[in-house]
């Protein structure tokens, strides 16, 4: 049920191939999209391409956490009831839409904008590690604040979790991770090994 | 796991609101393609919205079978190795794609550019319906000329492939419909009623 990648015209093929360069999107879901876009109204396809060019031209980042923000500081940083002696150092601007909707921290981040792995070209460097090193050596106090590494469980992420800890450490403030275990709900037969054991090596006191 | 709809930035917002407003893209995955976007060279987004822009405006269509076409006449029409005698009467530009692949075609078509439906507000008027009549009264001896409807077979299809057949039968052009039974190499066992049922009222001369 192959399509041949023939198309019968250079604009479409264009604009097949342009729509198919997204993540995710193969060749034939992006003629379904391309031929979509050429019924609407001409205003609402310009309308969505300069949603486009206007984030990728305009966007700002927060000059304290790297969030995108449309302020120069972004809303959290700017939130006085947000703990500025609390940063949650997390891998991308999707990892803090993930935990500010837990509802659950009231603190502050920061935003790398990627992870240190050596097979995709990224140094401590490309990350906004040494931003972060200078605003934890800006705080009064460091042994009363807190980094919590928020980094995903691989390797690439162990890595940069373990490059932060030892340009930090020195300062003296308190440096946590999250807590490793089984799922809220889950059941012990589907665990992976790994993950029992470090819940049993981790575990809990049991609060009834 | 549902993210609050609250957006860091009004820009990500309407980047996202656009994106997702394409058939089968939600807002997750439009936030994913948003911020792939984001990360990005400038130039290739600006390429990825131009080129959509380009199609847009610029795209033409066949004057003789309305496909998408870069010339006056697509590369069907003005081939003359095409049975210009033999119409196709299809609903989509995909459509044409799709009986392109097979290979098996030889003749023309005519893209109708939708299909009937007085539910979406879809009258006859809005199709190039009146161009096909022309198309077919023009033929020179229309009795040895043939317009194949090639539409869906739900209700629409029916009403659209019958109210064309009204409009052309008058010409004696002969009309004749796609084969409907069971798919190449399906099973009995999965075949729905109907299908089954029509299989057994269209069969065919057993030829070994």
């Amino acid at each position: 049920m192959a399509y041949k990648e023939t198309y019968p015209s250079a604009l479409l093929t264009e604009a097949v191939e342009a729509i198919s360069s997204l993540p995710g999107v193969g060749r034939r879901s992006a003629l379904r999209l391309a031929l979509h876009l050429l019924k609407q109204p001409a205003e609402n396809v310009h309308h969505f391409t300069s949603a486009i060019n206007h984030l990728r031209d305009d966007v700002r980042y927060c000059r304290c956490c790297r969030m995108i923000s449309d302020e120069e500081l972004c809303s959290i940083c700017s939130n006085r009831n947000r703990d500025p002696r609390t940063i949650c150092v997390v891998e991308s601007v999707r990892d803090v839409m993930s935990i500010e909707s837990t509802g659950q921290y009231h603190g502050v981040y920061h935003v790398l904008g990627g992870i240190i792995s050596p097979i995709a070209g990224v140094g401590p460097s490309d990350l906004s590690i040494r931003e972060l090193t200078e605003r934890v050596q800006a705080l009064e106090n460091p042994s009363g604040a807190e980094v919590i590494l928020a980094l995903s469980g691989d390797v690439e992420g162990e890595t940069t979790a373990f490059y932060i800890y030892r340009q930090i450490e020195a300062s003296g403030v308190r440096i946590t991770t999250l807590a490793r275990g089984l799922g809220f709900g889950d059941d012990l037969e589907y665990a992976d090994s790994l993950t029992l054991g470090r819940a049993l090596t981790n575990r809990l006191i049991f609060k009834p």
